[in-house]
């Protein structure tokens, strides 16, 4: 089971990555952009022996120990069938 | 408008921060782990005035020109309505 992981910043918290993007998508001419924000995607390859919510559930756990820090950082997970 | 650019290493290409998350979970325990990729989102705010096919021919652009680096890396682009 594939399952994909999107860790991101929080709103409340700068984003000097994403500021860094969309300054130099304007001075490339790309004007209608008007503000951009850099996250990570992990992919991860899950063993078939888990049902969706045991992936889920230990999916969730490692965001919390290692794959997100939670202090500035929120993620979404997102699961599909191999 | 929003839209989402997935950037990520191509199969071929060997994923070293990849294979870290992996061992990393491996040794806290998470044995349902059999293989990580990271790459990156990047949430763009797209201007309203443009069209869903302007908007995406523009960022397809976008990554051609910095987003990715198309030698190494592939991306999808998805769109969301504001």
């Amino acid at each position: 089971m594939k399952a994909y992981v999107h860790v991101y910043l929080k709103r409340a918290v700068l984003d000097p990555q994403g500021k860094a993007i969309a300054h130099a998508l304007h001075e490339l001419g790309y004007k209608d952009v008007k503000a951009a924000r850099q996250g990570k995607m992990i992919e991860l390859d899950i063993a078939d022996g888990l049902n969706k919510e045991q992936a889920e559930e230990s999916i969730r756990k490692m965001c919390e120990d290692l794959l997100a820090n939670t202090v500035i950082e929120d993620y979404s997970i997102t699961l599909e069938a191999a």
